[in-house]
């Protein structure tokens, strides 16, 4: 990055202010390697939070912005303006955002789902080719480097063809006592099924990243298992890949008394593999014919391309979440910093997920809604 | 027993010979807790074979038979005959064995499936009812300490409803290298599809058996994923439960480099449990707003009323599958000693799965097949 | 055995009546494998509980002995008494109870330790040989499979020459609420220090059976650590091997919340292994230079000679702590079944521990007192 | 901090460049919470490789200096000259670094042992007392949330009296194929036993985190184990902690095909914690009469002080080695920031292990080297 650059990228936040899980971690995530300086930042619509907040944070008092509108706008005129854009609002206000950042010039980090329809979903991918721009959506879990081991494996033909993939993804939040958070149980803001949306789509992303299979079609079970819940906190599928694969997946936030609980399990000709994301870094490999190998994270040769280069310490030490979330801060620096240079992508340019992931995790979770109001099976269009 | 009977009941075994499997596991879980004699045997349809194989076992040579019509009739010929018969012959055989034991006057223990269809499974049952014989179907795993301790906290409201149910069978030996096994490979004997009768029924009744809930209607994807697969190898449903649980179940044979993998998971509105076979004594007990608990079979009244009465040795003694089979031999022993003595059915009588059960686990095998062919929701008949 | 013999052994037991743990572990052990025929019992030192309790086990009322004494004599008399005598009293009556019972011309069964001195032992150990018996201390833990896996290993040079090893046996019986149990509280009794001769004893065999070691030197800590503790609850060790590893070891019965807690742990050039009683059926696999293996007790070649021996039923379905205490048993049979043949000792004489590892157990239990007083290193001296 | 000051604190680092495992981890760690500008450096006593290095890293090339005395004296001189010291040297220069800092007035954080000997160690306490100085040694295992959950718990009197103690550290690296590491096979530069200095020395400090108990005595076995080993590789202690409690440790380098395996088990009259390093997140809790709980750190009233200020992420998102060193330099800011504003110490001085800490480690060290050559127990003294 230094290297290539001879500096480091100038980032800004919208969203993630008081009271939000995601806002710390991008921002630990940015400082994390050393690669961005956090610079400015639109923290709240309410512009006096916003400038405390910033104060609080350590940002510039002149480059807490009070809107994002407010962001783009002023940065745009500053010579030492931000490079890139980090965004972590409401699901419903990422399409607008993102497609004002692409005309700003910005190259984007922004979480999932990267819209909450497939129309506008598909515009803003398309607005990003024209633009030219990089662009980065926060499935972060696919940055943990046994993930990326898995997926390399795959690759490499050690599990031979995939036959079968099972996802799940239990967590247990809006089952505890006490009040439900934030925007997320306002049904507009979220922008269509919560469970979909919000977490299912993290699952349903894993399961391609690793296998390197798309889902072709599949039959859904979608919603509310809680006592006068009023929005979807279920999901189960089944999916047929497009290699012909079979998978199942169980994704919920109401499971009372769970954790994060993401996790997948798949299984080739010559043997599985399953990972956990509250035990990172352990892969466990069933091998046909042999005993299990419990793969760990390490920071030697025996591990796969993706997963040395995502992993910063040494056999034994463990990393975690926010490390496999500052991966993807962490390639996305690389790949920015060569287009900047107008250098062809670095070999990180793979290993994010990029505008077109996000895409089709929202042909996937209109595909699932569409079966669970039919019944049946239901293709999953092409993007 | 003693107490009850004041003598050892006599049990004759149908199937079971060299090279089965299953065999060493009826006679063991018949031996372990000396409630039973081991007193005839119709090993083989082979005669010299079924004579060699019965010396080998220490059976006295009179009573070894050649074929299981002539131990049913020889046996009712002698003074000291066999109260119970067991039979683990293959499925195709079961109904006609069962009927003629019945026509004997025996009690039965009978492998899974009950039969190879719905309409001979309700016959036999019904012939089981006009008979009044005690019958035992193998579910074994049923006989675990900590799935009875599962289901005695559902029944105790600790859980509180159950909304959500993940039911897993994942083996991988169809997907070894080598010569696949027997009669189980010759659709004739199997009766239908292999992974539904042979194994998914067991992970439906184990997901009844813990929740007390019978399976309303289901949607199911059946085949074979292994390349030039003949037999059908793996199942994936979605369940909607008669208390409006939902469940999603994924169990195959040919998952790779796998092992026995049977497991439940289960959510009501207090918390969870999930329990895995190959660690059976341990269940995990997730709790909404505190921490999870690990409760560990003892030999105590930490334990449930049905787990300590299932369970043999101290704390921290690990029992298994054997100890679980063998709990279904135990308890079945209780209730025919009982109905010998004209007595009451005892406690006992709760606990191992009955003719009934076998015909509700064709019931849902028939659901399935139709929902595979259907690529729809299918509701599942009542018994 | 049906094979060698052309019929089961006839055993009697002395010890194990009611409220007894290991008496029914026995009596299980005993019967699981179809090689013995319960048949004699001195139950009780009381004679109307003898009866009652030997009623309720189901022995022939003629055969339910008021003594050991009683037992021995009278079996002594008859043409079909008893082959083999298995005792399970308190600890100070081993000696005694064995010496007659080879007077008897017995083959015996008898729990650890031997005896609670290491001259009695001996003088034991040395009327074993000259009475041409056959002798099993049971020590059971080394009847598991992977237990007999890891021997295997080590002596199939699998983990080069052993360096370390950590052994510990950690359970809280005696720090739980409520009465402690019976006869193990008096000191007579149990014949010397608690901890040592109670379950210290089964460490020490343990590392030694694995590693074929014995250890020559060790420095012991040795006390009471429960408040107003009036026995040995705890015992750790340095300790110096025959070929030079070195250990330690940790071993309590006062670890409030605890279970069982024994497990080994040994490092040789090449790589190392880890094994817990609490989840016997597998056995990790610490590979130098390599990924860890997970070894997964099942039924076929893949597993050790000694571990393929000692086990009855397929990969994935777990056997537990009375599989290994019948294996002693099952081994037990094969090799008096040859002695009374008049047949060479068979393959099974090498499984299972002998009057010599009894007669080990008190010299480390000696020297370990020794250093306690010392508070220095001691010799284990050559038995 | 930023509230207590208005500023990040500037940093400058001694060490860790190029090839070194610790220097990234503590880059990183004074990054992740935005506390710190990281903003000189004396990175190698080679100056070339010191400035490419300094410039790869980002570092304003004015500030990358070619020796420790160089950085010392010439921000002493900068009006934005750095506030804290991070000393990352091998252990011979630590006495000798430190000392120069506090002369030239900063704060320093240092990486344990905090010198070779004694007397060097006691002397460097004293000036950090007479200097007015904040002083943090880098036993970063005791950052870990939930080893901090594990010491409240105990001082909570949760676990009652402390009456066992078991610490491991197991790693295999030294016997792992392929040419071992840098200066600490220099015996002069770890200056003593490699064991005892370079990883005992965090396990004895881990034990005393946690239980809030010192060593009064102890009992060591202190050698090399592998062929021809001439560098300390293993280390076995008994111990008497200064309530009374008995512990017993076994650490090593050289267990071939171990990770990391640092952990801690204590039992107390009310139950036991277990914690590893390599799953940190979890810590178990045994309670005496009644079921296991395992402790998941989360960010939510259910976990203790010192657990809830070191957690950044909610349940399920795991944390790791980063995190817990990172937590040892935001501590500390808020201690340095305390002391430059004339604040009272906050509460997280009691959180980060300070210089006496450091001295008790060379102690145990010491009375460990004197007890593996007399054979016998040996006091530690008192600091």
């Amino acid at each position: 990055m230094m290297e290539r650059l001879g500096r480091r990228l100038r980032i800004g936040v919208i969203g993630g202010g008081a009271g939000s899980f995601i806002g710390p971690v991008h921002r630990i995530a940015a400082r994390l390697d050393g690669k961005y300086d956090l610079v400015a930042a639109a923290l709240s619509s309410d512009p006096r939070r916003a400038a405390e907040e910033g104060r609080r944070l350590g940002f510039a008092p002149e480059r807490v912005y009070g809107s994002w509108r407010e962001l783009l706008a002023r940065e745009a005129g500053r010579e030492d303006g931000i490079d890139v854009v980090a965004v972590m609002t409401p699901n419903d206000s990422h399409f607008e955002i993102c497609m004002a950042a692409l005309d700003a010039g910005l190259h984007i980090l922004c979480d999932k789902p990267l819209s909450t329809d497939v129309s506008s979903a598909r515009e803003l991918a398309a607005r990003v080719r024209t633009a030219g721009a990089e662009f980065c959506v926060t499935y972060c879990y696919s940055g943990y480097p046994m993930v990326r081991q898995a997926r390399d494996m795959v690759r490499a033909g050690e599990l031979g063809e995939i036959r079968q993939v099972q996802l799940q993804y239990v967590q247990g939040n809006l089952a505890e006592p006490g009040p439900s958070s934030g925007w997320r149980m306002q049904g507009g803001r979220v922008g269509g099924s919560l469970v979909l949306l919000d977490i299912a789509t993290h699952a349903f992303h894993l399961g391609a990243y690793v296998t390197g299979q798309d889902i072709a079609s599949l039959c859904a079970d979608v919603g509310a298992t809680r006592p006068g819940g009023e929005v979807d906190d279920y999901v189960a599928t089944l999916m047929r890949y497009a290699n012909g694969a079979r998978g199942s997946l169980w994704v919920t936030n109401a499971a009372a008394g769970s954790e994060h609980g993401l996790s997948f399990r798949i299984h080739g000709d010559l043997g599985g593999l399953e990972w956990h994301q509250e035990e990172p870094n352990r892969l466990l490999h069933r091998r046909a014919g042999g005993f299990d190998q419990v793969l760990t994270r390490r920071l030697d040769p025996a591990m796969s391309p993706g997963a040395l280069r995502s992993t910063r310490v040494a056999l034994g030490h463990p990393e975690g979440y926010l490390e496999a979330f500052a991966n993807l801060y962490d390639e996305f620096a690389e790949v920015v910093a060569a287009r900047l240079k107008g250098d062809r992508p670095p070999a990180e340019a793979d290993l994010f997920p990029g505008v077109l992931d996000g895409v089709k995790g929202l042909l996937i979770v209109e595909a699932a809604a569409r079966s669970a109001r039919s019944g049946a099976w239901e293709r999953v269009e092409a993007p």
